[in-house]
């Protein structure tokens, strides 16, 4: 165990201490200490006073400070030394399951040695994964990114992230690698549940919310919490495989790609933005200075810093081999536009630069970057905040309000994708319960969260949670299906968190994991079809980040459930919706497969990528047999206890006006809870222009709204479009269509629950 | 039926008369007519005598003169001509199932009442697809094009293009919608019959041979037969759907899918070229200036004719929905670089460009177009050539030559991808064998074949060959498996030319079809496990143009043969391979799928594509689960019934030398026949540079041989690759690395198969 000779507190006061002091040079001109100029000026300031060396160690960081054996936390202070001579930009935690308890003195003493050792007193600034969680234990554990996603609330997931924020302020994380964009478009891609779904619009509003919350300003000016919006820019690996590469030309990267970059950028801009380890059309992100230079910081205009993905300069020489050799790697890596490196072990290779300092471009390059970093640094306030203590931490993690608001989001992130009217259950005339499956037992986190899934004393499985509420006696295992004369089966498939020391051999799903099979993995289905065959009434909840096949072998369940990847609630809120105290709300953000081998599948596919249409074709036209591209568990589908009906659709458009500086498309509807208990429905808006200069999606989405009514109560909805949201990059430039355009509105994607309306702009 | 006043032997005489009397106008100045001046500047004298109008008939034809009602051959005079007034370039034969003694007399009609009619006796020049055969019955047909790349026998395949040529010279087909470039790169795809296989070299070797050979020069230096390189440019659609989009960048396109126009643009000049139906990064082939200008015509230097396929131009409005009408669809087909349309039926929207006689710059693409078809008609003699008659036709379709070498391909278009021991058959050992599975019966030629496969008059199902080999009575059905003690069974998909009147509602495969599941079609896999089930010695012969999941459920079959696309000596072949008397000799040309989901599996992947490599892969690497990249059913595998050993393979780098005017690799090895007969091996040389500047696949075919050794014969194997072919192209630019290179040579492309050798150049 790392002991520092210096306490947290002692520290702490220096930290204040140089803030206060050292507002002028002894010249009197700008200093970086003096936190009333810019973040710009202060990095400028202190750049012009960095060694060569100094400059260099900031392009890289320790990634994994403590890790974890036997179940204790581990600080290996002769290895983190060893890094931290030649990279010393960034700090990360270290392994997610260990307690922020053991964690924070331990980081504490690292952030302070930092400052007190270094010659300018230039601290880390503190970087973590953070998708549903802080990337440590004992915080609140909210669902999967496509759990979250499935709520199409943004208000809701607005609270979220501002709690993420507090919680990750609280132990003094200013930097965060999310949000994630990347489109869940091919459902053999193993990542799908880190993602926001397969809709670029969707994605656009939920990651817009998350930077623009993350990213608020404290009352000193400082942003809480700097974000990293990626992987520029990743659809879909070849084969569905996460890092492999992309054929990608520029209109398939501005149009089905980029969009939610374009929206984050212009709406909330993030301060860093990390590349994919992915090959486009041949050249690695990491190199690619025409995706980097020209389009990214061209055509998008980012201005925030380019990190490097996990080991992606290494992988230029060890993996592509598009480098001989790792000073190569970083020289064509920089030269392309990477301004910092994220090297979870080991030696970096911009830590190579060292020998770089008589080339010009080099010297240059360098110190762009180390300005960018800098400037993260002093608009996050990491020069100037106090180090978090460990009480303000145990205060602000796992608030009542912040369990609340988790509660919230997981009640309407859980789809019900099938109820033949077995939903929801009476009480009365449930008896007992016979749950099976192993996921019923399993807390299906996902891989960046901060949970140990086989810890009983975090979070619930589906089995606590139903046992907690009609008692462990009532609950019954699989042998008792018949006798319990009723089944929920809970199938899936995830990342091994269940044995954390083995994890990679027991996993079926996460990063790094490809799906060349949509059915479940092992021995489900055998499990499942057992139980169907008894023909006891059966409930089918699936548990994993990904989709799964539901075709004929599913069909016998009465009705399905998909919870996605579990937050420490999941298992109380799929009870609560068993038994009818929550309607469900969630929509699918995936459309499910109907076949192992019919994908891409989103809804907004191109007109001639199926000829036969809106569930038309024959055999004869040109496409999967079967429509199987018309999926009927289809982007934006998902059933509720109640019922609604939409009122006649109305289109026009307005003309600029004094109000209105531009045209607009106005879509019109009234929504109606026609059935017997409040409940929530989200109102969707798709579009295409009629004729296009490059060929359009069938349909896109473009606007959407969760509404909740009473029972018989009534609203109007009502959508406005600016004329130039509705356009698309042709070769680059933005170009707007006039004359017809079809709008749908309705809940879903599919064809019988939209209205189409026709209008002329 | 159509009944013409005119007599063919007359219009003979008169074709034959204005060559002879016309060489010169009444002022002396060079005639089209003359046959002693270039073609093209034929062409220049005859496009400055025609109308506008004439002009704009010239871009389109008729597809289909000759249609079929009730098993007979139908001539529809009325649309003919309706259809001939506006669209008159060229002539398409109809239906390929009437046979040419019913066809070539009304053909030679229509051939002569145009020359008779127009006034200044432009002909038709008759255009046919021909992939395994004439597109006409009565002539020599051919396995698939899959199956005759399966040979990996250039000398015999350009014996076999020899034969199809001729077959159509003496038909007065002119001109051929081959060969298809298109890369088997989705397994999904219907269309992979018609293709050469999944590697860009070998498929460029097979396409400029069919091109060199049917575009030989006769006695008068005319071009036999013109041809059409297609589709460009074509890999693999959205799902595995042929007409479907592409997202491909420029070095996927120059690197992945252009090799074979590089090398048959340059060296054998293909007249014609195909535009694909896709969009490539959203923009329609047969609009994308980019693609048919800047790359093809200039990277590429492509001087052919480029003409559209089937419908394309309709579909810009009908389907892409890029273009808004008609006319604004042929517009901008004819400013983006289309010069003739391929209308199958009715109007073809080039009709539409009558109304632009005033647009000097419309008039200038037409006369480019008409010059361009007016050119191929020139140098094919159209103008100059006698009628082809009846006579003739039936002394050279269908010779005995020509079935010998459809005897010979066939022999060596047959993969044996499995043997335990069981093959050859001991003809003493084998009593009777029980024939099982549909495809014994089905004469499986393929979409594009002159073959209607319920015709037992034509070409012989194997359960035919098999009977006239063995006798009828030994030959069982299914249920005397057990009995026979011995059994064949044969699965497959089709074209459904199986019942030509609905062939749309049976079939499983070809054009317009994709496979979102790999497995058998129907009840084909039932009926295997019950056969396989019964313990029973059984041999599986696969019938197709697709691959099949070969697995588990495949395995205890004691061989597996795939015989894939029928030609009529298909059946024979098999059984000279069941009893020995032919040693199998065929190699894949595309690989297996080892799941549903496990595609784009071909060998010739990027390195980061699948991290895990050559078989080393963990679950934890980046890739499909259980190495599912990595087929044992590889590109280039084969097996044979006896065995070859290759020597030590050593590789140096010569420089230039007065014999040698560039630097080459040398790659050396010695091939030894080891088992107890005669037999054939492909030879097989792959390499990859070291480090590239881009993305490089991890290996690419380079070089390839079919040796014949005698039992314990061996040989010298010498390959030399100059270094100018080593490269790739980089954002458009032609590019050599120096430095390290890797070379693999051995007889397939599976690692235990190969030798590496390494060589610095």
């Amino acid at each position: 165990m790392f002991r520092c000779a210096l306490t947290s507190l002692a520290l702490l006061g220096s930290a204040i201490g140089f803030t206060v002091d050292s507002r002028r040079t002894s010249n009197g001109s700008l200093s970086y200490k003096d936190p009333s100029i810019t973040p710009k000026e202060r990095a400028q300031d202190l750049l012009e006073r960095m060694t060569w060396a100094e400059k260099v160690t900031q392009l890289g960081g320790i990634r994994r400070a403590v890790s974890r054996t036997n179940g204790k936390p581990v600080f290996n202070e002769t290895s983190f030394n060893a890094i931290r001579k030649t990279q010393n930009g960034k700090l990360g935690l270290g392994l997610q399951f260990n307690h922020v308890n053991d964690v924070l003195p331990i980081v504490n003493d690292l952030r302070a040695q930092q400052v007190d050792e270094s010659r300018l007193g230039i601290p880390y600034i503190t970087i973590a994964d953070s998708v549903n969680d802080i990337w440590i234990s004992g915080g609140t554990l909210f669902p999967g990114t496509v759990s979250m996603s499935s709520s199409w609330n943004l208000p809701l997931f607005e609270q979220v992230v501002a709690v993420i924020r507090e919680e990750n302020l609280a132990i003094g994380v200013q930097w965060v690698l999310s949000p994630e964009v990347d489109l869940a478009k091919d459902p053999r891609n193993g990542r799908n549940g880190e993602m926001y779904g397969e809709d670029a619009y969707l994605v656009g509003e939920f990651a817009t919310k998350y930077i623009q919350t993350m990213q608020e300003k404290d009352e000193n000016g400082w942003v809480k919490v700097a974000t990293t919006i990626k992987h520029w820019v990743y659809g879909t690996g070849s084969g569905g495989v996460n890092r492999a590469s992309m054929q990608g030309g520029i209109n398939h990267i501005l149009n089905d790609l980029a969009p939610p970059y374009v929206k984050a950028i212009r709406e909330a801009k993030p301060l860093a933005l990390m590349a994919s380890h992915s090959s486009v059309d041949r050249i690695p992100l990491s190199i690619n200075k025409y995706l980097l230079q020209t389009v990214l910081r061209g055509i998008l205009g980012f201005k925030g810093l380019i990190m490097s993905d996990a080991n992606a300069i290494e992988y230029l020489t060890t993996e592509s081999k598009v480098a001989s050799s790792r000073s190569g790697a970083a020289l064509k890596a920089l030269r392309a536009g990477l301004e910092h490196e994220l090297h979870p072990g080991g030696n970096g290779l911009f830590t190579e630069l060292i020998y770089q300092a008589n080339e010009t471009d080099i010297v240059a390059l360098v110190d762009t970057s180390v300005l960018a970093l800098l400037e993260i640094k002093f608009t996050t306030g990491s020069f100037d905040r106090p180090l978090p203590t460990l009480e303000q931490a145990n205060r602000t993690l796992r608030s009542k309000e912040h369990l609340d608001v988790n509660r919230n989001i997981t009640r309407e992130s859980i789809v019900l994708l099938k109820n033949d009217g077995i939903l929801p259950l009476r009480r009365s005339e449930v008896g007992s319960i016979a749950v099976i499956g192993p996921y019923a037992d399993i807390f299906n986190a996902g891989m960046y969260a901060a949970c140990n899934a086989t810890d009983p004393a975090y979070g619930a499985s589906f089995r606590r949670s139903l046992e907690r509420e009609i008692g462990t006696e009532k609950v019954h295992a699989a042998a008792a299906a018949q006798e319990a004369g009723f089944a929920v089966v809970m199938l899936g498939s995830g990342f091994g968190t269940f044995n954390p020391a083995t994890f990679n051999n027991e996993r079926t799903d996460g990063e790094g994991y490809a799906h060349v099979d949509l059915g479940f993995p092992g021995q489900q289905q055998q499990l499942l079809d057992a139980v169907l065959n008894t023909g006891v009434p059966t409930i089918l909840v699936l548990s994993s980040g990904q989709t799964f096949l539901l075709g004929k072998s599913t069909q016998p369940s009465g009705a399905i459930l998909h919870s996605w990847l579990s937050g420490e609630f999941t298992g109380d809120a799929l009870v609560e919706i068993l038994f009818g105290e929550t309607n469900p709300s969630g929509k699918l953000t995936v459309t499910v497969p109907q076949a192992n081998g019919a994908f891409p599948v989103a809804y907004d596919y191109l007109p001639s990528d199926d000829v036969g249409g809106f569930g038309s074709a024959t055999l004869y036209d040109w496409h999967w047999p079967q429509l199987t591209r018309y999926s009927p568990l289809r982007f934006g589908f998902g059933l509720s206890y109640t019922t609604f009906a939409f009122g006649e659709a109305e289109a026009h458009s307005s003309a600029a006006t004094k109000s209105h500086n531009a045209t607009s498309v106005i879509v019109t509807t009234s929504l109606t809870n026609t059935g017997g208990r409040a409940g929530k429905e989200v109102v969707q808006l798709y579009y295409r222009p009629k004729f296009s200069v490059i060929e359009f999606p069938v349909m896109k989405l473009i606007r959407f709204t969760k509404i909740e009514l009473g029972a018989c109560e009534s609203t109007d909805v009502r959508f406005e479009v600016p004329k130039s949201e509705l356009g698309y990059f042709v070769n680059g430039e933005w170009h707007v269509d006039d004359g017809g355009y079809s709008f749908w509105i309705g809940n879903s994607s599919r064809k019988e629950d939209l209205e189409l309306v026709e209008v002329t702009i």
